[in-house]
């Protein structure tokens, strides 16, 4: 992104672009009865880490569950969440700082939406530019890890604002980082009145079971009543 | 940034003005005699504690320093940063995910150059787009802190590629994290190999003492020796 003028407005016609593809791949979800959840956070957050532990959670659970992430490099992280046995594709974006509707839609070809119950979208970790793209989810979560500070919320209130749901990562090093809970929980209140805000620690798994509930409740919400299930 | 043809095309031309005016603003630092050291990492990753621990030992030791900062939001880094008594600017980015000439170049009025042997720029907090964007410094330093994984500069490369040193953060958690340091040092030397690496924790002062010394030594490297002191 950038200040200059004749590149937002070519940037206004992009996001025009997307947020139509990202409507038709809503719709495509719907009629599937898919429920698609997207994770964004700035690099190192956690995202990975909690999305194969869920992964694994909803396949012993004995949900139909599969998962794409984005990185501008290398193909780690599908490594990685494929060790949970769900079905995992990775997008490379070489240069480009976040995931669009289009890079979902491609990524899709081959798979059979209606044979799934969940699909996961990690995002590349970025604040800031993962913020405009709609992919079409119906739940949008941002992580923070305690060690990137409170103040995060304050400083890109933008990716807050567009997300449905804040979960604290890394809660097991809250103490060592003096991590101050209530100012952040305060800070993401002031971009976000009202914002639900879940914390866990992926690697004790303290947080885990409230994380997943949370995560079926919305899918509840949503007519998936008993479709979705963590055991 | 993303991926249309269009949008491409834009901002080959956007980045062509970024780099003329990135060049001017490099030619009136060198005739200024100023030092120009600019941090770029993801959110979180500890740039402003260092810039503060750098600002405030430099100015103990006599020297002239001052530095911008860049967020989307809030002048809490400026604010954080002017306890140190050097003269501190916030650039509000908005939206925008990086710091650009321009940004540097309005920032600077008012600000008498010759009178500085240092400046800093610290950069939005975002692996990604800051890459792309020359400021016209003498030395870029990339930031990585041990909570965010050994795999950033793999799934980042072109951040690191772009950089004139890596700096390892929070080493006081490494433990904690079981952070792999030999990994670490292998990812960076796989995609810059020859990457000078330095590592410290801001928080307990450990390898700042290397740090500033690195910063001196490409000083001097520039014809500045012995205009800037560490003590």
């Amino acid at each position: 992104m950038s200040s200059q003028p004749r590149l937002v407005e070519v940037r206004q016609n992009v996001l025009k672009q997307n947020d139509l593809l990202a409507r038709s791949l809503r719709q495509r979800f719907e009629a599937a009865g898919v429920f698609v959840v997207s994770l964004v956070s700035s690099p190192g957050s956690g995202k990975t880490t909690l999305l194969e532990k869920t992964l694994t959670r909803l396949i012993d659970n004995g949900n139909r569950v599969a998962a794409l992430v984005g990185d501008l490099a290398t193909e780690n992280d599908a490594a990685r969440l494929a060790r949970s046995q769900a079905p995992v594709k990775q997008i490379v974006t070489g240069t480009v700082c976040h995931l669009d509707a289009d890079m979902v839609q491609r990524s899709l070809e081959g798979w059979e939406l209606k044979d799934l119950d969940c699909l996961f979208i990690e995002n590349v970790g970025n604040l800031v530019c993962p913020s405009s793209y709609d992919l079409g989810e119906n739940l949008r979560v941002v992580l923070m890890s305690v060690t990137e500070g409170e103040d995060k919320p304050l400083k890109y209130p933008t990716i807050f604002n567009t997300a449905d749901v804040a979960v604290i990562t890394k809660m097991d090093l809250a103490e060592a980082v003096e991590f101050d809970l209530a100012g952040a929980y305060e800070n993401i209140q002031s971009v976000r009145p009202g914002m639900e805000v879940l914390q866990l620690s992926a690697k004790t798994g303290d947080g885990l079971n409230e994380y997943l509930g949370f995560l079926v409740s919305r899918m509840e919400s949503r007519s998936l009543v008993g479709k979705v299930s963590v055991g």
